[in-house]
């Protein structure tokens, strides 16, 4: 059956619930599920509705767009999968964790490509069936780098580009060119341990327990917002490499989790946070 | 400023959303959370909404039980904290949690009175100026006993009555008289470790993990809908009384949490289950 | 380099550890890590020593079977991968785990043979080059059912037989065969949802966690000895089959955890419990 | 009975647990729980030995320390509870909770006095029947504040010193005559969040997940080797005063794990960080 999921935000004013479920009832639909949430601080209303059915859904959304205030945002999205592209340098258990589940359909989503700056996950792809794009970032600035890399994903026109430890810093302008619309898993609880090699920073610092966060990307460098966390417990037995390996089970759980969300279209962007309804 | 909750359970219904804020727009209600709920198998409806300031409560229930249908619930509370009776027997950390909190009022609750079967926690309750009532339970019939416990129930009528590692079984008539009003912790992971001892149940079967429950007291020990859940990881160094040790923690904390949802009138019983908005 | 475990397992006496300690030092033998526990109840005591290098680990059991006292259990084992067969039905996270894992050397163990009661998982195992045999429970009595399995185990002699969602019960005599090296993930936090359908238990029992033990497997039924458990948070809008699938991840993940615990030498059945040094 | 703690931390070398046992079973001494931890970078020894029963506990020190290397360390502590002074500024939870397992005889520790910059938890410790010394702040330059700190501290001549929620920073000074025996509770998962008002930081970089950090403090504000660390989850719902509300019951339960581990004379300190025994 179909479903389809209305996305609003708008600025917060009363009956705002009434109004727009009175919308979703004259045009007969039946809803399966319905959250909200107000920002106490922006006074921003978010609003979620989960409905299934054939519907008129270009009639709603202008009805929708036509009663609410000029700063409100309606979407309406269709359920099932999304178009995906997945970057990747070497590791291999982010990568393999999508594809498992991409198998499996219980990703929520397509993959239809690999791109790695490196090949080694190559045969992995493959394996898989996906096609995979070695798009080497040596020899090159990352200007020409990042041209080579919009040019394959030109050709697959993905509605999301997961970075599955994908070691490489994007730079603004190939963000601005997907925004809210490029999700990284950073192998830290950040913001503890921004930027290179966090397990040697948490083995330094001796914590007790190590994260995972799965983010939007932005302009700035693990500062997007952030869709979720995970951590594991370690102690002084554990080596940064220990720390590493460690963190591989709770870094692809994380990304999965988040992805999930992403595309269940549970996630809204408020500022420098999300909201997950 | 006054806070009321609306409490709704009904049979569900297409547009009952839409028609329930109606009712609130029309009485002027700021609506501060708002939370909705189907059971998919049961088909039933629950909604728990939060408002501000000034309502003219009795007629927004009036005029919701009128408009909803026959086999729906309609209950609108006050805000602020709820009259309770704490039930002990030796072991001071849940009674202590709940005095502390409620010495800061962070309890969300009124400690009328602590009732003992054995008096070793009345220095502790005077020391908070809590009135402490010693009903022994020795040379009695389980009737007698119970038959005491009421009458100084009586004499604070309070609207929950607290089980914080009370260690004897309530009989079915007394259960019977606070229907959805008794709060107990149990000191497992339920449903694993039912009755008697069940740290020492844990230690013999060997788990990697203990837990606590915190649920309501129905007819059947043990068995009422669990409102909130918590565990603590264990290893081969504990031994039984380690267990119950380290299980101390997260039976204080997991019951000051549910109290905390109840009391907020967040928690709707439905059936076997929870549902918590 | 070669690494090897010493395990040790004895009635305890005072100056054991010295005593043991002494004949590695005599040997030369340059010791990684060491952990000891003794278990207060039953007082015996359990050892674990890696060390690392080339050693006469002939001469060193020899010598300590000679001096520890005749209730001792030695057992010297070298590092490295341990040989196992993976048995499976239909669901392919935990079976896609153990692959992805053994794929990138991970596991600890060679993956031999994948062995199903149902073919569905056939294209996965190939897919990773690994022998799939088809073993149908189906028109066969268990004994039969049984006879056929360890004819495909025979012709792999695996150390481990690790059951990955393996959905069928093993007699007695079967499980006779293979004493503590057989592993099993149970989707419970055992001992609460014995036995089939636990996620419909646990939605029927309204709780708030649901979690995953990976155990031994001995006669009884759910009843081994547990290595490992993890949980993971639900509420009440899961419904059975959503908490099947919040499962998964940490069914997949326990059961990693604990075959590497298992391969590494750490796990020392002690009664109906484990300790893990 | 009587209990003894050894602490053992060497430079590491063959044969070392060996030697170091021999020495105790010399000695008669009945060693109930031993624990050995090798640094592989900086190959340092640490040991924890825990034994029960009288012995001549100078005579094993003085053995040890003659047949050990120049740069080890051997300390011989007795069990039982270690003398402490309590620093606090106003809230309650941390204070309240270290009082109420003192009352019970479950902190490890006797609160020889609480200090409060504050006054406002005076009564909280009256009620106790625990010493309350008011040591304002305002109108003393930090050298003065600290010089009057330290008269009331001589007076009591604690082991430690417990910052249960102090909100001010001690100068290097001050913390160099306590060295490491002065443990804070940080309301954040460190190093995320250093400094003032880390629950405001944390809602303003929108994390899912809060934490809390006991740690000894060093020169270096909130940098001192990490004891414990637990983490909370929160979600776009929890205001920055809603987190700071969820963070009481990690922080509390935090420090009190923390303080256990310190005073059964399990942490070690290895440069930035511990090792735990």
């Amino acid at each position: 059956m179909t479903t389809h999921f209305l996305r609003i935000d708008s600025p917060d004013q009363s009956g705002l619930i009434h109004l727009i479920t009175g919308v979703l009832f004259r045009h007969g639909v039946n809803i399966v599920n319905n959250s909200e949430f107000v920002d106490q601080e922006t006074r921003r209303f978010f609003m979620r509705t989960e409905f299934a059915g054939e519907a008129d859904v270009a009639a709603i959304e202008a009805e929708l767009v036509g009663i609410l205030s000029e700063g409100a945002n309606v979407r309406l999205a269709r359920g099932g999968n999304r178009d995906i592209v997945v970057l990747v340098t070497r590791e291999p258990h982010c990568p393999s964790e999508l594809l498992i589940r991409h198998a499996f359909d219980e990703l929520g989503a397509n993959i239809r490509a690999m791109i790695g700056n490196h090949d080694v996950l190559e045969p992995l792809a493959s394996q898989f069936g996906i096609p995979f794009h070695h798009v080497p970032h040596e020899g090159r600035s990352r200007a020409e780098h990042e041209e080579a890399l919009l040019e394959v994903l030109q050709g697959y026109d993905p509605e999301y580009i997961v970075l599955a430890k994908y070691m490489r810093v994007l730079s603004p302008e190939f963000v601005a060119r997907f925004p809210e619309r490029i999700i990284n898993i950073h192998h830290s609880f950040l913001p503890a341990f921004v930027g290179a090699n966090p397990y040697r920073q948490a083995f330094d610092r001796g914590v007790k327990m190590i994260g995972a966060t799965a983010h939007f990307v932005t302009d700035y460098l693990d500062e997007g917002p952030i869709v979720a966390q995970g951590i594991v417990p370690v102690d002084h037995t554990h080596t940064a490499a220990d720390m590493a390996h460690a963190g591989r089970d709770v870094e692809k759980i994380v990304l999965a989790r988040a992805l999930r969300l992403v595309f269940e279209e549970r996630v809204f962007i408020n500022g420098a946070r999300t909201i997950i309804l």
